[in-house]
Formats: structure tokens, C-alpha cells, sequence
């Protein structure tokens, strides 16, 4: 077994010692993982260890930890021994099975999948926007969906002051979403257009539009309106989980979502085309103003001279930009906006971290003291 | 000067001689006139010749149509004696000096630019919708924006049964759209990516996202929410082009359209997500039904087989393909719906040769009584 990384005690600015922890990232040699150990290079978290597990498959392979290396170690019931955090992102059957064995291990895990999401014991939570939420934790806590995180980043400055009765949201949803393997056959997509002259028709596509789901389709070149496999409703699981995260994040079951969600041919960076209704007569200077201030917000709005957001600048950013503020032509309280971020992360491993600084922040990194997860 | 490329004259079923017509084609090497050439050789409009006009820089070259080659006249003031039908897809500024030209030499004028399409004096025709708007021309006929053209024949077989009170869209539209350059220019981003590992923020743009603006953007990997450049309410004017055309085409001031348009690295093929709220109460597989048996739609609907309209398939083909249909998940009246469109075919170039088969049909191609355009 590697011994952890020691990477000493950090001291408080008042020269006591404090409480440094041990982490552990689920999924280490993911698109999400990856950048999780990136993030965790750069936090306010004090960082005792850093311990890197996945599939046995992958055990015995390193990742990059800084300017380091870690050994992956593979994922067990037993991982979790002296472990403070644990952030998980291997998939939700990862999770399911694993999460509740971190927390009985006396670990908190902050869970990047879908399955706790919509779980009472669980909050869902965007720090800038509900960290209240955190502290009624029960040992996990689930980050939302990159479509819904940097929607809320971008609609709470505005349902703050002026209330929300509605969303229509069309997404523009970036390819490394699906993970590192859909990026690679994206990539090879292209190669396969442009070197060898084959028909954006004719590309191989094995993994999108979902893995889960018999067909695939190719994504160079195209868009495809279907994210994650279908519900009863018509309605895409990834469209549902925009619609069901905002009602728990906003504490709000009254405001009416509703989303089509798109993949296009972007590697990172989901953009989104947001239309809102609020419940007071909205102002736009006022609008731009409280977005500009909104912690995590940045404000790129000026059509005189072409500023709005782009994926290709928001890679690599912790951000989420917000620009093409305007009201509707017609209704009197409607406002469209665009927002962009980094989907893998703030939409993924910059909100997990983000959500272990605020746990520690809050004093809230501690073994549960009821198990509330059923143990498989 | 060439001669124009005789066809001889068609006979209707009837043995009857039937007239035929001599038709020229305005900015025949562009990404849309090339296909107007195409879509000529597969017409029900009877044709006598063909000739092939653009600037002085293409004179002289030679254009396919059909198995046969055109050398390319530089278009004059003088270019439209003997011409029966002239379809203009060079740009607006051409068509306003010479499309009045083309009416004073007996022509009918199809004009593929926004520059006419606000006239009183000019019907803005889709084909499918409102062929009883050509009744009235003067001469001149224009051919909607791409956007719009696509997003009627989605909506009209709605409108007619359950009314329409408002149209939110986004779009996710193909570079194709800015021509064959902008097409170039993309294909080489992807290579300067792919084959020479530069970054997608480095690589070399000169057109997107409005030849016409003053800052250029890379569009490989990227979205960009502008097309066309901004107007004095922080819309687009291709947004704007949505709402106006809409109104004159459905002929009702009073549906409410808001559009913001996003282009994306698809090469040709306009996507558009779509919420409509209808005045009655809509009943989805009614609608599917209407979308199915309306012309020049195309119903793709059958989320359970992830068959939905996707960018790819629709290259090369007339019509528009509809799916994703669905009720909004709060708004009783509320559809959300997905189509897709090839957008330099029945966005523009089939659209125009549509609009001349029409003419032809109701026997409008014939020389103005009256001049309404001015000379310049």
C-alpha cells in the first residue's frame, strides 16, 4: 500500500497549529479527477495527504499531483481508513457503492455524480449560492451538475434582488463533459474529416451522445440534442437534472424550469442561452452590476466592441462569465443572458474542491456521528 | 459576351409548347449561388438558359451546372436583357444597385439579401407558408433569412391549428452560413489544432463572427453569440431578422420573437431549439401528426429510438426535420422542439429556386406594369 503524501502541518496566521487532512480523490485518472489533484494544488484547504484511487485497472498507473506523482491505489471498502475528505467522481455506481464505506470510515465525501443529488439527506451545493446548506450535512454532499452550477452562478445575483418565476434554458454543452475518452474520439473525428477525407456521416462514434445508450452518433461537425439517456417525459435526464438541481439549490419548488440540452462540437466549455422571468420589474445596468459583484461571476458584457463570453476563453478558469444581458422584446419582466464556464471545473472538480474549502471553513469536516447511507 | 446556355423549350403534358424561362444567377461562386446552380438542374421551373453572373474578379471562370461548365459575365447594369428570372445571392449592397436593374429589363427578381425583405413593396415568401404573398409582387421577391426560413415551415403547421403568441429560439448555427470562406478558414483552425497542436484561442481568424465587424474570433472548438452585427438594442441584426421576418411572413404583428443567435463549428446545417406558447391548448401527438403532413417537413421524432434531427443528415437534403417535440414542464400552452435545416438549401438557395417554381405555377413571371424600385 503507498503511504500517503505528507505534505506537513499548515499553521494558522495566529501561529497555532491547525488541523491539516487527509484526502482522497475517487476516479484519479478521469477528465474530473485529474483536474480534481490539479485544483487540490491551489486551495485554501489545508492539505495533509493526497491519496489517488480508481479501478483496479488502473492501480499501479501515477497522475500527476503538482509538481509530484501519485501511485493510484485501487478502490476498495478499506481506501478510506484515516481519510478526512473524500471527493468522488467515478461514475454514480462508483459512488453508490463506495461513498456511504468513506463516511462510515469517518471521511466527508463530496460526491460529483448524480446518484446522492436528489437524496434529503444530502445538500446540493454551489458555495457561492447556498453554503448554508453544508451545514446540515450527513457525511455527503453532492455537487451539482456542471449544467446547473454555472446556470446558478449566473441567475442567483438576479433572483436575489429580483426574484425567479421561470427558466428556459438551451445548452451549448462541451464534449469533455462525457469524459476523456469522448474528447479523444472527437478529436479523431476531426482528423479522420479533414486528413482523410471522410464524411462527417461516415466517422466512427462509439461513446455519444450518452455511453449508456444503444446508438451513437458522430459529434464533429454536428449537434446533437440529446444529453444522457432519455426519461418518460421527453425529457433528457441531463435536461431533468437542470430542471430538478435548481428547484433544491434555489430552495425553491415554485420556479418553473425547462431545458433542451445540446452537445456541440466544443472539447471544453458549455456555454448556455438562458431566458428568465422575475417576479420584479427587472433593470438591466442594476442586472449587469450585481452579476460584476456575484463572488465566482464575471461580467463580460460590452456588444459595442464584441465582448461577450466564449468557451474557448473560459478553459482552464474557475469563472463563470455572463454576457448578451437584454431584455425580451415583448415580455415586460423577460431577460436573456449567456453564460460560460469551464465545465470541468467549476462545473465538476473546482466545485467539489470549493466545497471541501467551505466544509473546512465552516468547521464541518468531522466523522458523522449517525449514519444516515445504507452500507452495499 | 457568352451566349446564354440554350435547354430548349418544355412541353407541358398536355403536348401544349410552354413557355420557358431565361434565368441568371447574381454571386454564381458562392457557397449559395453554386447551389442555386445545383438546385437549378433538378427544378420544376421550365428553363431556356442559364447564365452566371458576379463581380469582374470571377469573370471568365467557369462554374459547374449540371454535367456542363458556365463561364462566369461580370455582372452590369446591362446584364439583364432577355432575362426572365434573376436570383441574387451576392451580397446586400449588389442587390440594391442592380436588382432594380434587373426589374427595368422585364425580369422577376428572387433576392437571397436582407436589403429588400423589410419593403412593403416586396413579399417575403416561404414557399410552403405564404405562397399568396407573391400574388402581389412588384418585381421583386425576397427569400428570408436561413434562420427564419427553417423555424416557419417548423411553426407554421402549428400556428395554423393552435395559433402562436410567442417564439423564444435559440440557434446553433453552421459556419456555412458566412459563406465559403468562413468554411475555409474554419477547416484550416481545426488543422492549425489538430495537426500543428495550436491553441484554439491562437489560431488565425479573419471573418467570424461578421465579415463586416471590426473583431475577429476563432470558431473551431468555440461558440460564438454573434451573427451579423450588433444593432442599437444589444440585439443582433440576425436576431432581429428573426423577430421581423417572422411577423411579415406569418403576417401577425403581434407574435412575440425573441431569438438570440449563436454560431457553432458545424460547417453546414442550422440547428434551432425552440419554445413556442400556442393560443389553445396544444396536444403533442396531434402536432407531430401536423409537422409530419406539412410540406417540406420532415418528422423526426422517436426519443425512445434517439431519432431526433441532427445537423449531419440534413446536408444536401430540401427539407427541415422536426423533433424533440415536447410540452414545457410548467406552461400548459408551452412547446419546446428541435429542427434542423441544410441552410444554404432550404435555407437559401432551394428557398429562391422554390420561390421561382411558385411564381412560375401561379403565372406570375412576367415584366412589372409598374417600376417601384429605384435606379442608382
Amino acid at each position: 500500500m503507498q503511504r500517503p503524501l505528507f505534505l506537513g502541518v499548515f499553521s494558522s496566521k495566529k501561529g497555532s497549529k491547525m488541523k491539516s487532512y487527509n484526502v482522497a480523490v475517487v476516479g484519479a485518472t478521469g477528465a474530473v479527477g485529474t483536474r480534481m489533484l490539479e485544483q487540490l494544488t491551489d486551495t485554501t484547504l489545508p492539505i495533509a495527504s493526497v491519496k489517488a484511487l480508481a479501478s483496479a485497472r488502473s492501480a499501479g498507473k501515477k497522475v500527476k499531483f503538482g509538481n509530484q506523482e501519485l501511485i493510484i491505489e485501487e478502490l476498495t471498502e478499506n481506501s478510506f481508513e484515516g481519510i478526512d475528505v473524500a471527493l468522488f467522481s467515478a461514475g454514480g455506481s462508483v459512488s453508490a457503492k463506495f461513498a456511504p464505506y468513506a463516511v462510515k470510515a469517518g471521511a466527508v465525501v463530496v460526491d460529483n455524480t448524480s446518484y446522492f443529488r436528489q437524496n434529503p439527506n444530502v445538500p446540493l451545493v454551489v458555495p457561492e449560492v447556498n453554503p448554508q446548506a453544508l451545514d446540515e450535512h450527513n457525511g455527503i454532499i453532492a455537487c451539482p451538475n456542471c449544467s446547473t452550477i454555472q446556470m446558478m452562478i449566473a441567475l442567483e445575483p438576479i433572483r436575489r434582488v429580483y426574484g425567479l418565476n421561470r427558466i428556459i434554458v438551451s445548452t451549448y454543452q462541451a464534449i469533455g463533459g462525457a469524459g476523456a475518452r469522448a474528447m479523444e474520439e472527437a478529436e479523431n473525428q476531426y482528423r479522420s474529416i479533414l486528413n482523410e477525407c471522410v464524411a462527417p456521416t461516415e466517422v466512427e462514434a462509439h461513446i455519444l451522445p450518452a455511453g449508456g445508450d444503444k446508438k451513437h452518433y458522430p459529434i464533429a461537425y454536428n449537434a446533437l440534442p440529446q444529453i444522457d439517456v432519455f426519461t418518460d417525459n421527453d425529457y433528457t435526464y441531463e435536461e431533468m437534472k437542470m430542471t430538478m438541481e435548481t428547484k433544491k439549490i434555489m430552495e425553491d419548488d415554485s420556479i418553473a424550469v425547462s431545458a433542451t440540452c445540446v452537445r456541440i462540437p466544443v472539447l471544453v466549455g458549455h456555454s448556455e442561452s438562458i431566458y428568465i422571468e422575475t417576479k420584479k420589474e427587472p433593470n438591466i445596468s442594476d442586472i449587469k452590476r450585481l452579476i460584476a459583484e456575484f463572488p465566482g461571476a464575471v461580467l463580460e458584457d460590452d456588444v459595442a466592441h464584441q465582448i461577450y463570453p466564449q468557451a474557448i476563453n473560459a478553459v482552464g478558469k474557475r469563472e463563470t462569465f455572463v454576457g448578451r444581458i437584454r431584455k425580451d422584446l415583448d415580455a415586460p419582466f423577460g431577460i436573456h443572458l449567456w453564460c460560460v464556464s469551464d465545465n470541468l471545473l467549476k462545473g465538476a472538480a473546482w466545485n467539489s474542491v470549493q466545497i471541501a474549502e467551505t466544509l473546512h471553513q465552516r468547521g464541518l469536516i468531522h466523522p458523522v456521528e449517525q449514519m444516515k447511507f445504507e452500507l452495499k
